[in-house]
């Protein structure tokens, strides 16, 4: 039961959205809310009503495309991604989930499959962290994010998520966003692997077995500012020197952690005023956090704090640490990891199970709903930049084993 | 001969023009060319006007205001300083070298005073290289910076000079911006410290008898960007981390030159793409070294090329080093100098002399005139900060010695 995956016109529908950009193709940014934001759900919205689907949203944004069963009282199977992207991003990290789950229900219904349990495709909102900090906001809504982050959460510009949702048309109380327990049956996401190891193994396919603990920290550090020329250095209390001891400390910390599976970057580091002849006063900046074992990712996090107490002492700065994030690891459900392997051999896929180091919205999921992902390679492990990419060949035995698990799954009783 | 300084006009007249400003006073941010530069230009030009004053700029937007004297042949006494401040300034660094130096010559005209030789006050586009990367942009074209640099220096959206001044309405050719050798008989700038020399030893006048010789490099660092959940740590070339090293590498060399007189800085510092979840892929920073001797300043320089060349063969990334400014020292003129502590010991004024470790337009006056600089204090050294100050009284006790020592200058033969 193999069901036709259409390889062009996927490929072309994944070439248009990414030409949905604030930059020039292919450097794809699309910040949640963004205009391009926006245009990308028209654009998905309406290939989502061509194929027949029932489309809501939420408060939030997250938008629910549904292909109804033959017994739509049953709790239904979800598959999808996201379609925001961090600046200069790529074309397909999470629109492969959107647009090729889009396909393989596509490919069902033009095999003249009938779903007993409804089939949905979940678009969420903001997986990416750029314009609100946090990673996974929709899904973390689903799974139960209180509605005061309505309020609490604030863009680079003061703006409060409330205020950005509804000026993009989300109203609403973010309270009925969370997802009950029994809303599906089973949730399966599409990905890229965002890193080297099923291309290097040469295999097509990675079902998950479990995500990464990801934990991500702001810092703010404030020194002291001054004329470059005229502060001695005995005299200075210079925020950017502190953030760069702390950048190499966290590097340091992750590197010696033991096990290869450690990861951690500082990926923002904001320099006030930013100017040639003055002394940083203040600095922003980020550390994230990764591993496949949590107890291992928080004395990662432990030593950073160190590094940051020892660091502030030393050079006389004030140094605010606030939490994002620190989230537990999934498992993924075993059941579907089964399905998924199944499919994979009754396609004659070849595939490996692994472990996802990448933060992902099936890591909210999972804690409604039974859960797992499947991925596919993408050149030299590359994500988040402009030469991302997953050949048509790849994506489209993604999609055509998500197709049939989609419809193994919805028959389950 | 003491001439009376008006205090409550100065003061009135430089919160005036600190209120003129793209942030919310005490903070001034007034980058050249910016509406907020513009509107301070019309409000000294106006004040000029009324004192008399004849007007004209030159092509980079120099602005002259002359008192003509009885012998208007004869080259001019100078004295002026600049307007324009960095992202997040404060009210006196520049603006008492003009405003101070307007109110010497009303003094001396509501004294009576008949000058021999014109005097002038003369207020430098750019001194501050916020916009254009490179300092005393105004000055350097008076001392001969070739016209050629009105298409290279480009601003961060990529507009050059030639575009930038021409529309603020400068328009006609830098070449005719060079003054000649015989222009000026004498320059003096008014100053604050910005150090804390002054305030320390309490003496309310400092006269300059050398600036140090300043150099910047803007270093361009490209790594490799990437999912920061996914690259394994071997595998990563991070921008930002090589930046750290290189910014710690340069601070050390600074601390260790051996004279408390090396100040070295990384005042920006730029991540891109700057995604909490995204591996740094390419860091813009800058560094500004200065000392009073110049060997030593270019031991430190050699130091920071050592930890460049070795930071990015360790950690695999490309470092381009552009040189901003690698400028000399000056020595000021005896005789000004001479003038100077006459009028501070008929004043009843202590003095000290001193060196300047900032860089000042008086830097590149030098070159074409005798010059020399006259410091006062600031309140715990601190400039380029919005808490910076300096007391109406010292600011009018230098404006008086300013006053005295221009109007001896314009009657030397």
């Amino acid at each position: 039961m193999k069901f036709p995956i259409d390889r062009e016109r996927l490929s072309r529908e994944l070439e248009q959205l990414a030409g949905i950009s604030e930059m020039t193709p292919p450097a794809v940014t699309r910040v949640v809310f963004s205009q391009a934001d926006l245009r990308a759900r028209e654009y998905v919205n309406r290939l989502c009503t061509e194929a027949g689907l029932a489309l809501r949203s939420d408060a939030v944004g997250n938008t629910f495309a549904r292909w109804i069963g033959a017994s739509p009282e049953l709790a239904a199977v979800g598959t999808g991604s996201h379609i925001d992207a961090i600046p200069n991003a790529g074309s397909y990290d999470g629109t492969v989930g959107v647009l090729g789950g889009l396909e393989a229900i596509g490919a069902l219904q033009r095999g003249g499959f009938h779903p007993r349990r409804s089939i949905e495709l979940l678009i969420f909102t903001a997986e990416e962290p750029t314009r609100f900090g946090i990673g996974c906001l929709g899904s973390r809504f689903l799974a139960g994010l209180s509605a005061a982050a309505g309020e609490s959460l604030r863009d680079a510009q003061g703006q409060t998520l409330n205020q950005v949702r509804e000026a993009a048309g989300f109203t609403g109380a973010l309270d009925g966003t969370r997802l009950p327990a029994g809303y599906y049956s089973a949730f399966v996401e599409l990905h890229i692997e965002q890193g080297p190891l099923l291309e290097r193994a040469g295999v097509p396919a990675g079902i998950v077995t479990a995500i990464a603990a990801p934990a991500a920290l702001r810092l703010k550090i404030e020194g002291e500012g001054g004329h470059a020329g005229a502060v001695l250095m005995p005299d200075r209390r210079d925020a950017l020197l502190a953030a760069a001891e702390i950048a190499l400390a966290l590097e340091k910390a992750a590197r010696t952690s033991g096990a290869i599976d450690t990861v951690a970057t500082t990926g923002m580091c904001e320099v006030f005023p930013g100017a040639i002849n003055s002394i940083p006063s203040r600095v922003q900046m980020t550390a994230d956090v990764r591993d496949t074992d949590e107890a291992r990712r928080d004395r990662v996090l432990r030593q950073l704090a160190q590094a940051i107490t020892e660091t502030a002492q030393r050079r006389g700065v004030r140094i605010e640490e606030e939490i994002i994030s620190v989230d537990a690891p999934a498992i993924c459900d075993p059941a579907i990891v089964g399905v998924l392997e199944d499919v994979c051999r009754s396609q004659g896929l070849a595939y490996q199970k692994m472990v996802s180091r990448a933060y992902h919205d099936s890591l909210f999921v999972s804690r409604f709903a039974p859960t797992a992902m499947l991925f596919i390679p993408c050149r030299g492990g590359v994500s988040h930049r402009p030469d991302e990419y997953a050949s048509p060949e790849a994506i489209a035995a993604g999609s055509a084993v998500l197709a049939e698990a989609l419809a193994k799954l919805s028959l389950l009783s």
